[in-house]
């Protein structure tokens, strides 16, 4: 008998058909043996529109409010949930994050758990109840509700896991598992059965949109298996693991694209100490990540700084990077949002040389050139005008054999 | 400077441009000097939408469930409400019923308000914000989300007004006040300038939807003066507030109309003691609030039992009456809901003799029977056929000059 962590994604709660559909996936596992905890994010759609309600009121919302608006939706999920479960006569009850002892810092919409207190949720369990956590949310020191940020559900799904030390946390979601490559753009994408932690964090941080980022640090953190499987059928999805369970690394496991990206040139710059850390700090002040940076080589002591940030924060990025500039007497501020970043993952990179090469020339004799790289043990990222996309992807996604080797095992 | 609460109804608050129009309200209260407390309803046809998703998956759902899912309805309206008086410049704070202290008994979908701590709201106010408090809901000693019932936030708008010392507590809602009668069944009908509690209370017990009875209990025990004003006009609106505040009373100061009545029979129970006391016991214990009791005269050492329930607890009460009829030996149950309850109320009925006698006859003048009884010091109600409504109600107006008389002063 096992305790299983279960998350359900928009979509797999998207009507009261499928809330019923979820009621009988956690009826079959409860009768299979298992405790099980579910955790639900809002119904598809719902946080678009309420989010949608918010702007017209205000172009930029107030945070804390936003917060409070948002978190409604996965809370009408869970009691709905609860209510379906009731009806099949499994006692099950709702529970909101500050009942299951989330607690966050206070930044609002992006939120980071601090410590969570699962008494009530182990009591609950223990009283014979399901809990069916409202998932992307918690109460900060000052007792207000925060949100985790967009996919914030599965942190609280894998948190949670992690707090009543579940023996694996299942993310159920629309599609079979996490393939090589986008199956939408490329049609010869095939499903992993495997990929370990680190894979996933670049795959999820590059852009693939299966887990959330920091879901995926929290489960590599605490060694919390998570598996990803889709809700319309039994098919056993993708293991996140660590790396040591598998017997042979392949160079590259699979190729993400990230469209949400903008890039900000700051022109010359004075070539002094201390201008870019003043620049970055200032927008990391503001809770915007700054992702790939470059400086190119200064001219007449005057250099040019290009880094790239989240589409979203693109024009509050502009906005501080301008006055900064005007502060150290820097140039121009330009912004360019008609690109993508494309990145191919692999654990076997670290043994294997030339990978980095073999990306570039390969876009080489497409023609497609990069405007800037990023690399870590495991990835190597380029910067790419965004026209280039599907024939980048194909590209890759053929150049590593990922459309006809076996996935990963 | 006063301090005001000031509540705003479903309809006041139900699209985005409404929502505006209420921050400006808010607005020109606080330039006028006042401090405000806001108290909101969830947006009109929201807490229908939710009750109707519950009711797909479940015919009955679990009331602590739908109390989870129905407060969302609140929260939202707070929200989008704090969104736009901060987008206008004005500080404002969306406030739960838990982080204004609202502590409620632990009856789920009709829960009652235990105590308030409203440190938090007066520390919000002294901060130099307006509070905007989710109305209709509280939280029980188990730590669960409860709700008020229908209307509830009336309730919530009144008691925190008294928890916090207001001057008055102003209900914003979609007619100009109190009136004579439903102006829908009664084009006569005149708005009135003033109100005792007592009488609202009776008019408000007896189906007359501006406030909500518990709401009106609360100020009458508190004496805190309620206003009821249209959102949507300049217009005064009618002041609820104490009985020697008045020179003179009128005898009847309204009539209304209550549809949500059904009647339920109790044939051939044996003329025992103690029957009775098991049956209504039985009921009461559900929550289920019996009105009308009628008992008739004996025969064979057998009577029939009527009492009128609200129709929504109509099928439950005829559910547990059959179980305790045939416990204690009794004959059939009946059901009938094509009944109405009319009533005239007044403080001036307490000198005045006669007034019985003259509703009788005015009804009997028009052919309609009387099913059932009941009265108070200040308020007489009759059962009768629903086929009646209209010519019953527009009957009496006239009959006690409601057409034509001064409204009340």
């Amino acid at each position: 008998m096992a305790l299983i962590v279960q998350k359900f994604g928009g979509t797999s709660v998207g009507s009261i058909d499928r809330i019923k559909n979820v009621a009988n996936i956690v009826r079959k596992s409860r009768e299979m043996g298992h405790r099980i905890v579910v955790v639900v994010s809002a119904m598809s759609g719902e946080t678009d529109r309420l989010v949608r309600l918010a702007q017209e009121i205000s172009p930029e919302p107030n945070e804390r409010e936003l917060d409070m608006l948002l978190s409604s939706g996965e809370r009408v999920t869970s009691a709905l949930l609860a209510i379906a479960l009731n009806e099949i006569d499994i006692p099950a009850r709702s529970m909101t994050g500050r009942q299951v002892g989330i607690r966050t810092d206070n930044v609002h919409t992006r939120a980071r758990i601090e410590s969570i207190s699962a008494d009530r949720l182990l009591e609950t369990l223990e009283g014979g109840f399901i809990p069916i956590v409202a998932g992307f949310q918690g109460i900060s020191s000052e007792e207000n509700v925060t949100t985790l940020g967009r996919g914030g559900s599965d942190t609280t799904a894998v948190a949670l896991a992690v707090a009543v030390k579940a023996d694996r946390c299942d993310i159920y979601t629309d599609v079979l598992g996490v393939y090589t490559a986008d199956p939408n753009l490329v049609p010869k994408a095939r499903k992993l059965d495997w990929v370990s932690y680190e894979e996933m964090l670049e795959m999820a941080s590059l852009g693939a949109k299966v887990l959330q980022t920091r879901s995926v640090e929290f489960a590599m953190k605490y060694k919390m298996p998570v598996r990803v499987r889709s809700t319309f059928s039994e098919d056993p999805g993708t293991l996140v693991t660590e790396e040591e369970k598998r017997m042979e690394h392949i160079v590259v496991s699979g190729i993400t694209l990230d469209r949400n990206q903008a890039k900000i040139t700051v022109q010359d710059v004075p070539d002094k100490p201390g201008l870019a850390a003043r620049l970055f700090e200032t927008i990391s002040n503001q809770s915007i990540i700054v992702d790939m940076i470059v400086q190119n080589v200064g001219q007449d002591g005057l250099t040019d700084i290009s880094f790239t940030v989240p589409r979203s924060d693109a024009r509050k990025a502009e906005r501080l990077a301008t006055t900064v500039a005007t502060e150290i007497g820097a140039g121009e501020v330009r912004i360019k949002d008609d690109i993508v970043k494309i990145s191919i993952v692999g654990v076997g990179m670290r043994s294997h040389s030339g990978v980095a090469a073999q990306m570039f020339s390969a876009l080489a004799r497409e023609g497609i050139n990069i405007l800037m790289i990023s690399t870590s043990e495991i990835k190597i990222s380029c910067l790419i005008d965004e026209k280039y996309s599907d024939l980048s992807i194909k590209s890759l996604h053929a150049e590593f054999r990922l459309d006809t080797k076996g996935d990963g095992s």
